[in-house]
Order: C-alpha cells, then structure tokens, then sequence
C-alpha cells in the first residue's frame, strides 16, 4: 500500500472508530434515560431506591462485562455454536496495530469492549422497573449480577457472537430480541415470581398507582431517544454514511409513529389523552424498529412503529387486567412485547422479508426466550428461598427509600433549626 | 481518481456526513429542551399538559416532514422562487451510490432528511410555550400539524430552498428568521387570538404567574444550549474544520454575553437576580447569533449576544405590560424579538456588514414575518370557529391536567393504600 | 505532497477536529451536571440561587477566557514557565491555512479555544456547591470573575502551557489536579473563611442537612459522567483510535468501581445504601482516573476507581465531623482528595509508575495547591473585607432563593386566582 492510501486508510478508520465510540456514549446515557423514566412511574417513596439500583447496575455491568461477559458473548472458538468463554478480563490483541487491526479497520479492541459494555447493563434496567417498590435491593442486586453476568452473554453470543442461531439466519440487527426481549423475559419471570405492589389487586378491584413525577417520565422517554441513535446508529459497527443515516430516519420515524399510534389507540380506549401511554409508545416504536432498523424503508418503518404503538395500551391493559401481573412501568410491553414484534417484523417488512425468514425469526424468539425466561425464573426463585426477594410489608409501605435507603427522595423538613434554635 | 484518491474522499465524505448525523442528534435533544424549559415555566396543574404536546410536536413534525414538509422545502423545480413541491413521501436517489452523490460529497440523501426534519418542528415547540395554559389540546395539534405542514416550508423554501429572498441574497445561516422568528410569528397570532390567561390582567392590576420549577427551567436552557451546537454548527452543512469551531465559538460567546446582558438590565429594572431572565438572556443570545454565526468575529458574536440579553427584559416587560399579551414563557421576545435583531444583525456586524445586506435583511424578516403570522392568524381564526381554541374557564382554573389528560403531574396521594386497608 | 496524500490529510484533518469539538459540547454539558447535582444536595429555599450561580459561572468562564484566560494560559513566550500573557482577546493565526495549521493538523485555533475554555469555568463551578446555601451571590460572581481570569489559567500554564512543571516531568492527563485539586482548593478555602451554615455545629452536635431532590442529583452525575467521556476523550487532543477508546475504557472502570467501593464503605460505616454516597463515588472514580486516564491497563483503571471510592465516605466523615468543615455537597472530598489520589496514582500505576514520578507528581500537587490555596484564601479574604461575603442571618434562615433572587424554586401558590376572584 502506497503512502497515500495508507493515509486514507487511517483517516477512515479514525472516522469509523469515532462513531462507534460516541455511539458508546449515546447508549451509556440511556441508563440515565431509565433512571428517570423508571423513578417518574414509581411513588414518591421508592423513588432514591429506583435511582440507587440504575446507578448501581451500570456500575456492575460494565465490571462483570470486564470480568467476564465480554469473553463469553464473543468467544475465539465457540463450542457448536452454544457456548464459549475466552478466560477472565480483558486482553488487548499485542500492541496499537494490533488494537486497530482487530476489527477489520472499523474500530479497535477497546472501542468494541465500551460499546457492547454499554448494552450489557441495558437488560438489568428493564428488570429493574418491573420489580419496583417492593423487591429487596440485595436481592435485586444480586440477581442483576449473574444475570448480566451469565445469562446476557450467553443468548447474546448465539447471534451477535456467530452462535448457532446467527448461522441458521436469525436477523437481529440491534438488539430488539437480545437486548429488549431479554429483559423483558427476565422482567416477567421476576414479576411472576415476586407478586404484585400490596393494594394492586384488591378484592375491591384493580387499583392504579400513578407515578410521581411526569416530567422525570419524559425526561427519561426524550433521553433514551436520544441514546437510541447510538444503540441503533452504533450497531451498524461502521460510520457507513449511507446505512447509519438510513438507521437514524428509520428508528426516528419508527418512534414518531409509535407515539401516533399509542396517542389514538389509549384516546379510544380510555377517553383521555394519557401521556404515559404516548411516552411508551415512543419507547415501543423505537423497541419495535432495532431488530431491522438497517432493512426497513421509511414507510415501513412508520408501519412497525404505529403497531408498535397500538400494541401498548393494549398490552398494558392485558398484562395488568387479564394477567394481574403488576409492572409499574410497562417494561414488559415496552420491551419484551414490542420487541418480539420488532423481531418478527424483519420477517414482514423491509429487504430480508419473508415465510423462511419468519420462521427463522420466531426460532430465536422461542430459543432466547425460553433460555432466558426459565434461567431468570430459576435465578429469583433461588434467591426468593435463600435471601428473600421481598421487602416486608411494613417496609412497603412506608416505601423502601427510609426502608432501605434511611433518606427521602425530596427532603423538605429543614431539621437544621430545630437545633440552631435552642 | 485513482485509488488513493478515492479512498481519501470516501473518508472525508465519512467524517462530514457525521457530523451532519450528529448534529441532528444534537438538534433533536433541544425538543427536550423546550420540554423542560416550557413545563418548568407554566403552573403544576398545567404540566402534563405541556409535556404531552411537546411529545406529540416531535412525532407531528417528523411524520408531516416526511410525509409533505420536505419536499416542498427542497424542491427540484420551485414556481418563480415562491413555492414548489416534489410529491409526498420520500424518494431517494437510486442506490447508494446516488445517495453518496447527493450533496456534493458532503452527506446522504438520509442525512439531509433527518437534520431538516429535526428543525421542522421547533416552531411549532415556540408556539407551545406561548399559548400554554389555556388552549384545548386537539386545536393546538391540528395547529401544528398544518403549521409544520404547510407554512414552515413554504418560507423556508424561500431561502434554504433556492427560492426568491435566496436569489436576492437575503442572509439567514441557520434560522433567526427562517426556523425562530417563525415560531415567534405564529405565537404572536396565537395569543392574539387566543387573550391571557385567566386572572393575568385584571381591574386590580397585572398578575405575575411564576412558573412551578426553576431547576426544570434550567435543565431545559442548558439542553437548548447544548443542542444549538448542532443547530448552528450543523447548519455549517459539512464538518468544516474552521467554520464549524468558528462557529461554536460565536454561538457560545453570544450566549454567554447573553446572560451578562440579561443579568445586568433586569437588575437594573427590577433590582433583583431574576433567574428566568439570565435563562431567556441565554436564548436570546443563541437566536441572535443563529442568522450569522459564520460570518461573525468572536468581538461581533459577543456584541451581538449582548444586544439580545438587554433586550430580553425589556421586550417582556413591553409585550407584557404595554401589548397586554400574555406570553408564559417569553416566547415571543425570545424567539421573535431576538430573532429580528439576529437577522439585522448580519447587515451590521461581520463579513457581510452593509447598509444594502441590511435593506435584504429587512426585507426577508418583513417577508417572512408577514406570510407567517397571516397563515397563522387565519389557521388559529378558523379553529377558534370551528373546534373552538380556548379551554373552559372552570377546566383553566382547576389546570389542563386534569381536564384533558386526567392525570396529575406530580401525584402525592397513594391511592393503593385506601384500598388496600380494607 | 501529492493530491491524494493531501486529501488524506484533510479528512484525517477533519475527523481529529471534529473529535475536539464534540469533546467540547460533552464538556459544556457538565456545566449542566453540576448544577442539577449542586442544586439536588441543597435545601428547596437555595435552589434558584445554585441555579443562577451555575447559569453565570458558564457565561463568566466563556467571556473571561476569550478575554485573558486563553492567552495566560497558553502564551507564545512564558516567563521561566511560570507567568506569560499574550494579550487580551483572541488573535486567530491569519485565514483559514493559518487556523488549521495551528495545532499539527489535529485542531484549529478556534477548537482549542472552545474545549480549554469549557474546561476553565469547571473550577469555579466546584466552589459554587462548596460555598451553597450561605455565600452572597455578588461576592461569590467576583470571586468566579477573579478566580477563573487569573488563578485557573496561571496554575494550567506550568502544565499545559508547556511551563516549569510541565519541563519538570509532572504528568496530569487531563487535569485531577489543574482542574479538580484546583477547584477544591478553592473550594476549601472559602469554606474556611466562610464558615459552615447556620444550625450545622450546634452545642447539640452535628446536624446533617439533606439536599432536597435526589432525583436531581442523580441527573446529575449520569450528566457528569456523560461530560466526562469529553473531558478525558477529548483531552487526547485528537481522534487517535487506540488512545481514545482506551481512555473511555478507563475512565468508564474507574467510575464504576468507584460506586462499588463508595457502596461498600458506606456501607460498613452507616449500615444503610447510601445514595449521595454512591453517587459522590463514581465521581470520586471520575477525578481519581483523570489524570493518568491514557496511561492505565483496565485493571489499573478499577484499582484507581476502587480506592476513589473507598476514600469518598471517610473523606466526607473526616472534613464533616473532624475538621468540621461545612461543605453541602462533597466537592472537597470528591475533587480536592480525590484529584490528589488520581495524580499520585500516576506514580504508582501505569505505564510512568515509579518513584521518581512520585516525588514529580507531588511537587505539582504541592506547588499547584500551594498557590491556589493562598490565591483563593487572600481573595475570599479581601471580599469578606470589602462587599462582605456571608448572606444576614435572618436571609439565611428563609433561604436566598428569596433573599437574593425574589422567587422560588417551586411555586406552588396559584396567585392569579386570588385576583380573578375579585
């Protein structure tokens, strides 16, 4: 290679690096986009628990994702395709050339790690919602542990790790299966498990319980857009204008319509305009598009993403009236529903549509699901025998933040005077 | 083009049409921006109601842009430089490659797209914050949706579309006029035609009406500052080494002296350090520097800014005390007000300073201003026949909220218990 | 050079400065971090005033670094490395060749502007939670005029503007200790000269006061952390793959691993989840990484992090209850300890560790802190002297939201009812 081209090349890759690791960073705000959307929907009184469990679970993410989830999820030598680990820690292919040929000229060896890093955590958000003001933090701690640990990598290798399922076909361009359905199995396996907020379901009827803070909600809906250009733009592992722009106009319009689609579909059912429906179905559409966000045309995306938006309110009603399973922030519509819809869609719309590909994309939906789901529900039953899962009753009332945190969210008393004045 | 060549260009056109991605990300987090900015600035009882609008406003735009908005801004062939239209939907240039060939080497068809559609709703945000409190839900929606349709690309075309004040060499970089004093306009019709609030202007006297939290204020100016990096830096239109660090330098000084402008005039009116002022100072700055912030010196760019900060109070107080016309948020003298002074701006400061660019400035500022508010006036005239505008007095006193979304924004009472105990 | 080696080395050009700028707005977003973390450890009646503080420090930084800091800190001709200054605004190299010449191909004049000036306001910012809740807003914006005019930029020119220290073989990446040490210098003499707030140390003994959003806080940090994949990335001053992605692996283990070891220690010290704790810990990781964030393996990263975090609540148990030193928010603990922690660390971890760096690093701390310390403790002083720097007794006790400000952080009483009524 000629001087010149040499100086390309470099330049090339420079620019292709530097997206995936802003990319990095869009994701990593993404957790502040839980943080905020999940403490909005829960009562003012579990609120610095939610915060406490969102700062806790990017913090052991990203560190079991060092310690071990890195080397399972994207093993040298895969056992058929099921399996693999490549040993504890981090180790850098030899040197900056070595860095920076790892990825075939798109991105070096660190920025792979902190990207998928980035995801890894993502899974033990959506639990972390679903589980909330009533669900012991030691435990929920503990189970995020293994489960990002374990049990994230695992499935993630079968398709993004060049498992057995991404050598049958399975089509999962961003994770709307291996992120989101993950999650959201995990959530309903946690929630099954755990029971419903004490005055949920009462032999009066099913009671609402509104969040406490709205602005916080939207907050968090508007950040995790926002992070979603890096989670769904990033997972194109190239600054190839013309798909990463294609993926910014597909998951945008895909948001927009979910929120169209949401916005109609809970006026008709509840004759009001509920902004919490219209905020996940922002979050529906945007779940709904990153399983193809790289095959779609506009218009079918908008198409993925207004389904996505009517599935919510249906979905939510469904879970919480039919199932009597109590999510207080909707994760497992937002996530596991609309992302096995997502993960289907690539079978219907777009360039890879089709009967074989619909069935390749319902095998690894069944195949993850199943996996995760029974690990999961394995997983919280060993801890709801062991340490316990459940705050005690008392404690759920007066709410787990003086329970567990010995503080308020919103401190007003100004204890300062009682003694000054004396 | 030989090889290296080749190469070489691929990588530059990587690296600006990236930035173009970007800046769109940037762009389209100043929606929460104004979330943030509006709900903090209006009553407890009326913030749902702002958050669900500037929701929808994001989705409303992007799918109108989509559907109708982007080809009339952009057309092959406009009408004499008033008007033209390419048909609904989009349609690339066919492959990838006429994607790659379609802005000159320096972004996609895609990428084009989705930055212009980010700024297609701003305007429709601007208005927002002017008729808060007091407009039904469903007219301000239609608003939007024909305003960001319709109205917004028309005059955009005029200059960003190769239309007639562009051919006249009107000068406005990245949208005083074309993306802020619209907005102002149509708030202006709006609250004309819509009066004051209920209780702000009384026989006793004018009624301050703070709004219900400062640090939600806050968040919102600093998203809307570190959006306008991508708004102003953006507009560059490729990632320019020394336009677009020229450009975040004018942008970040206007908006600094801003503040100082803002802080200094309202202390000497009012005699106190009145927040909300430094906060629209900061705005003020930001929109007076938009229209030529590639053109400005670092000395220009903070005079510039430091005319709109001393504007800020003063145009408040007139429009508020003098005009009688009740502006929750200032809208109108930050976006309007200010956005005039940009335009001007550009014949007096910088490269392109001269009393014949001022007479084009004062032209496009008068044509602009005056197409707008009529389309508006006349759209908000029919509502107001027709669907009717202005909520119920009882709904206005007991806040939106609850009149048209049923819920409440910050909700205390735990309602589970109730039940529950029994 | 041949056409396609300079097309190489404009898109190589392009990519690096690009990097630098995006650094800049990740750094401009911290100035939002902190003041949504400041204002959520103070009590509801101090909000505003955090706010405004914050508002003016970023606008007081931008105008006084244009104005001398830039050309102190970075002059053509210091003075035996200890004192230079270049003259007063900016003076661009000639045209478009002389700007992008400027820094060896990676940036142009107005990009390193933009980021060193970002970084210049931090200081300050560190001392508005450190002096909260009782420090008069007029003596507190000279004393942020003076300190970040002068004291910032003289201390970062024996670094980064190539002076004695930096001639000595003092390391410090990205600042631990020019820009973190300094501000908790700063922060710390204020503090003493200041006094703790009222109804703090009592006959009756120590009152804990709590801060009164923890939702705010928690923004916070996440925004913090998120500006901080800029403050350290960028610092790399260009886009080179390896060492960029490495200091976002870094950073993001050390920030980590300090939230686990403030969970820890705090636990074993208060026996409750502390939240301000952890999140006071992963700043702590933030500033210990910062100043050898390019030169540690990961496992040096989380080893750093770890004891960051470990030092975090004895640290905070130690300046409270043994020194008594009032400082609402932890920023001596965060970033005077734990920016002295991050620059030794360099000595003992990495690619420099060794004894003799040791003893270099420990001159910078000592010749840094020893100036600013003295610097800020004459200034405090003079002001304390002069226009008085402690807000009445009586303003203190209602708060100086509505002692220097006239309004609330959350008004909640609907005023314009009253009126209407009539």
């Amino acid at each position: 290679m000629d001087e010149a081209m040499l100086a390309a090349s470099e330049a090339s890759f420079t620019a292709n690096n530097l997206w995936i690791l802003i990319a990095a960073v869009l994701v990593f705000i993404m957790h502040l986009g839980f943080a905020s959307l999940e403490s909005g929907f829960v009562r003012k009184k579990n609120t610095v628990n939610i915060l406490f469990k969102n700062s806790m679970i990017i913090a052991i993410g990203l560190l079991t994702y060092y310690l071990v989830g890195f080397n399972l999820m994207y093993p040298d030598d895969p056992i058929s395709g099921f399996f693999g680990f490549d040993g504890f820690g981090l180790s850098m292919p030899e040197g900056a050339a070595g860095a920076i040929e790892y990825a075939d000229g798109s991105y070096t060896y660190w920025t792979d790690f902190i990207f998928q890093a980035m995801f890894a955590a993502t899974g033990a958000t959506i639990v972390s919602g679903a589980v909330a003001e009533r669900m012991k933090l030691g435990a929920f701690l503990v189970f995020t542990l293994v489960f990002v640990s374990l049990c994230y990598p695992i499935t993630g290798m079968w398709k993004w790790g060049a498992g057995w399922l991404d050598a049958r076909g399975f089509y999962d361009f961003a994770g709307s299966t291996l992120v989101h359905s993950v999650g959201g199995w995990a959530a309903l396996a946690c929630i099954m498990v755990l029971g419903a907020r004490k005055g949920k379901y009462t032999s009066k009827g099913i009671q609402a319980i509104p969040g406490h803070s709205m602005p916080l909600a939207t907050v968090g809906v508007f950040m995790l857009w926002f992070g979603w250009f890096g989670f769904n733009g990033g997972s194109v592992l190239s600054a190839d204008p013309v798909l990463v722009s294609l993926v910014f106009v597909t998951t945008c319009l895909a948001a927009a319509a979910g929120a169209v689609g949401a916005f109609f579909t809970s006026y008709a059912m509840f004759k009001s305009h509920d902004l919490s429906m219209v905020l996940n179905g922002i979050l529906g559409g945007l779940v709904g598009i990153t399983a193809g966000a790289d095959l779609m045309s506009p218009t079918d995306a908008i198409l993925i993403g207004l389904v996505a938006g009517i599935i919510i309110p249906l979905s939510v009603v469904f879970f919480d009236r039919t199932l009597k399973l109590d999510d207080p922030v909707g994760a497992t519509s937002v996530h596991l529903v609309c992302g096995i819809w997502g993960t289907l869609a690539v079978g219907i719309f777009g360039d890879l549509a089709g009967f074989g590909q619909l069935i390749e994309q319902l095998i690894g939906i069944l195949a993850i699901g199943a996996f995760t789901f029974v690990f999961a529900y394995i997983l919280i039953t060993i801890l709801k025998s062991t340490m316990g899962i459940r705050v005690d009753e008392e404690h759920e009332v007066t709410g787990l933040d003086l329970s567990e945190h010995d503080m308020e969210a919103y401190s007003e008393v100004d204890k300062s005077y009682s003694l000054a004045i004396d």
